[in-house]
């Protein structure tokens, strides 16, 4: 059984194991103050070219996407996302949790566009009646979106332009956001996301982390007393030299970006293969998730050999799947599926 | 620089780091739907003599006490805890943020009063008034205290009774639990926690996990959903192998009780050493964190070759510090602290 | 100056400020224990033919649509509701403040379509994923709708049953309920609401009271300790007098219906004008809300003589207002509208 | 029977009845935007001498604590109260509803001791784990408290200036302000008050009014978009004459304070025959609360013919139980119960 159900079935990159290994009887104090933690945020920084950016780093994603939302929102805020957005379907109600509404617009390949955002405030402001309403107060985006797709430059250049006009800040979800970056098909970089995201963070649990994102406020503006806020939000590590030591290692020798080009490569090499073999797809990703259409009974034929994800119904007789790489799959792994195609 | 900041300041036991990289490439199903997983569960279940425990693994102490506390209560009720509990003091208002009161009882040397809880209890009841008050809706206690104190059989037997009597789950936060059961001055079991206590959680950050707790359900009332609130809390981990293949290493020919042992033998050790030196103990301590107090002056001149932490001003001329030991703390450590006092 | 911007521009119906005065002097004890909230419950309960009828009182709506919904949901659950929902979209995410995600359906003229709720429900079992997602939990919906439309007894029968078949209570906001009951194009009554709903509110503060809505658990089905969630929710009035007088009052002698067919018949009068003057009607609606819309300069001359409400914009050219009725809407205020169309 | 059970046991003043019929087919705005609001809010200010004073009116007293403390806070804050306040004990867990722990301090006769704050304030700071404690970030105080005492104008400037000299709002909850400006034992005035608070309220529901009070902010830091976090509450109320009309009235020729003056001096008369007759007081009162110590058989006896409040229990044979008077209490009632002591 070869499996292509999630870029996080695999544990970590084995450098980040021994990093692990070799600092573990290192005495060092607690919650994020130790070096290796100042060494991954400066690291970082650099990466973005960002010299007062502000980092935090938490455990998954979904308590990312809640902590940071949260504490940037004012009480009167939601928070407007497409209505594929993580945040709006497959949180089970984190935000909300916090006491915040999802403000959903459409989603065209799971992305928002920058016209439909900027009607939308507008015709906020433009109801008289308004007051009676949730106030659109940060702007979350995901690139790669749910559905593997990227922003342009352009397209997130003008994102950044309607955000800033009206003083709302953009928040970008990272969690595969080395698949985004080295993708063969953008042409938006680490330090574009770090000059037109207010806030925005690098996944690490989807690219070769056991655990962890890298939360990045790029304008000096963290909120205040975010340890404690984190704390209270339950998100504070004890031993943040878990977190720390696996960006200082993801960021050292270009490591998460290398391993996240072997995402993107083996997954242009299954996308040829389901191109080669005349499958349909049901939106062009140019990320590490491939989603097809598969004739049902294909499909279950499939599934006695290969792990992939069920994601929705096309029509009767077909559904659509999704083949997902990582840093870790191998091109053998790659051959092997042709086997049962 | 020697260092006795806390029980978290180094990593994993190197068996977690070893199975850690021996499973690292297998492909595993994510969200603990993964065999180390269940493994681990079983395991736990085996070793609390409680067939039908409910088992989740959770990163932190503060997001399982949130989790937990929150999950149980019906919204008309809080956690009744003593005034130095974690979920009272220490937690940035963690238990509040879901909506709950902490209820404060006295504390005496960390522990609560199964007589006075009672009163309390009584007192609430007899009062005209409760419908506007807080009904107390779960009882947590922590074993070792914050102040590494431990509850004897009869003291916790007698807690169990009040709660049963009253139908109040009672709740352990065993962050540090193998420091508990390890002592060398107690006659509590695991068996008998998983019997007297409704819910209860075996820590692992602080015995020689990463990161990690893992929370135990006794009675069949793991709360409905559970994974889809683990979710809404931010709390579910991606990567669940993380959690379950530690605490199925942990729970594998008794390594956490093993391990906990080092950390008592060494705390002994630290304990003699200061008796002998005539130094004052602010408590008396049976388990792995010791409280002295120093004279502030000696206090500064040790600082320059120990870490320790503050605990409380004494007076004025005097200080209350802890040192604490843990599963990684070497024999040659407590010797070199000789040479400082 | 007329003014047909709400309902809820005059003061009470005589009746209730008569009985608060010949009340006043009486000591009643607080919180709802006095005499008159219990007759107002029992009569309730008796013109809804549902004699377990369960009652409380709250001030206004959007406070019993936040208490009725919160208190009603398990906490991995949202309320599903049309988009154009009261709870949707002019609260200001005060079901979102409960930690409750709103779920949107499509409206169709405000209303929720009973195979369109099915198949949600249904989607959502069918997820893989529905564990990080959030449970339907309540269906709301409105009657007469925010675009003053209604329900037939056989829609809302299907709903009914739909609600039932998944053990998803129904909730019906009723703020405006005393004009959906007279409207002369229904066919539900208030036995009807109280047999096919779980829950329901009858609306005061549009329908005559100074302030107040009565709900009505009508299976046994009041959420435990509700009082003191009131309370929690900073909804109990400590002069229940006032709140149980008013609907004492309005129902007796049927004076709830009485004054609610006057906004009918008034409606239907300002209707027939707009119809006799060729006007446009954005909707067709058959209680005391009428949605007209008016030429931009026709509208800007009308509102130099009468106040109506802005409800949204229609073309460049034109917009869409709306003409309240209500139970103190008097024939002169009608004829008095012709001069100025 | 008579009753002295409450301060909220009777209706309106009439003057109140009679303006609410005298403006009740008025077409008016909803919300509060409506000439008596606008009307109230000047006279109230003019009263506190205070022209930059922001007001709103909020129905009840729970509500309005819980609003203004949530939000006047930040996150991370929560609310320093004494043991015995109001929202500390008998709001039903309302504040840590809205994510905010009560922060409770000793309470001397119901009052917060100046210094004790500061002490507080100071071992928070000099605490090395506050971030991961809850700030301090309003304080809480309640005129008269909950046991009828009073802050002297020593205190309150005392308790003014540690919060200023931290950067607290102090906050005070006035829900009986009239019956502590009218004592015969007070040097505090209105204006004293609006001096020295951030934020106050002036109960109206206990003070004369069928229900509301009116929040005052002193220091034009009325939270932004206030109307929209109290619609978020649930707390926003359309006919916003019902409270405007009442506080219009209660301002009017210093109707609020003659009004208040009656309870004070039912009190003092009620205070005189307790004494004359050798009963023991449970605390020495100045207000309109007297709290009476009562032997248990004269208790049960006594309650054939009058209706008090049980506070607490004394002692195995006395009982501690509360009189109230208001502004609606007859000379003729005092006397009568002269009859059954």
């Amino acid at each position: 059984m070869i499996s292509f159900e999630s870029d996080y079935i695999e544990g970590a990159h084995p450098q980040i194991l021994k990093r692990l290994a070799e600092t573990n009887m290192e005495a060092l104090s607690g919650y994020g103050a130790d070096e290796y933690t100042s060494s991954a945020k400066n690291k970082i920084a650099a990466a973005c070219a960002c010299p007062e950016a502000q980092i935090a780093f938490i455990t998954g994603g979904t308590q990312t996407n809640q902590l940071v939302i949260d504490t940037m929102l004012h009480p009167y805020e939601g928070v407007v996302s497409v209505q594929t957005g993580h945040v709006s379907v497959h949180e089970a109600g984190a935000i909300e949790y916090t006491g915040h509404k999802v403000l959903p617009l459409p989603a065209h390949n799971g992305k928002m566009d920058a016209d439909e955002l900027e009607q939308f405030i507008k015709d906020f402001y433009a109801d008289g009646n308004h007051e009676h309403m949730v106030f659109p107060g940060i702007v979350y985006i995901s690139h790669p979106t749910e559905y593997g797709t990227l922003y342009t430059k352009a397209e997130l250049t003008k994102l950044s332009e309607v955000c800033r006009k009206y003083g709302i800040p953009l928040f970008m979800d990272g969690a595969r956001l080395g698949y985004a970056l080295e993708s063969l098909h953008t042409d938006v970089t680490l330090k574009d996301i770090a000059s037109l995201c207010d806030v925005f963070y690098i996944g690490g649990t989807k690219v070769g982390a056991l655990c962890g994102e890298a939360v990045v406020f790029t304008k000096k503006n963290m909120p205040n007393h975010f340890e404690n806020l984190t704390k209270k939000h339950g998100a504070l590590v004890a031993k943040g030299r878990l977190l720390g030591i696996q960006f200082d290692t993801l960021f050292t020798d270009d490591l998460y970006f290398k391993i996240s080009r072997n995402a993107i490569e083996r997954a242009e090499e299954l996308k040829a293969i389901f191109i080669e073999r005349n499958y349909q797809f049901f939106i062009d990703s140019p990320t590490n998730q491939q989603f097809v259409i598969l004739e049902n009974t294909k499909m279950q034929e499939l599934q006695k050999n290969v792990k992939f994800s069920f994601w929705e119904k096309y029509d009767d007789s077909h559904t659509v799947v999704r083949f997902a790489t990582s840093w870790a799959t191998t091109k053998e792994k790659i051959e092997e599926l042709k086997k049962f195609l």
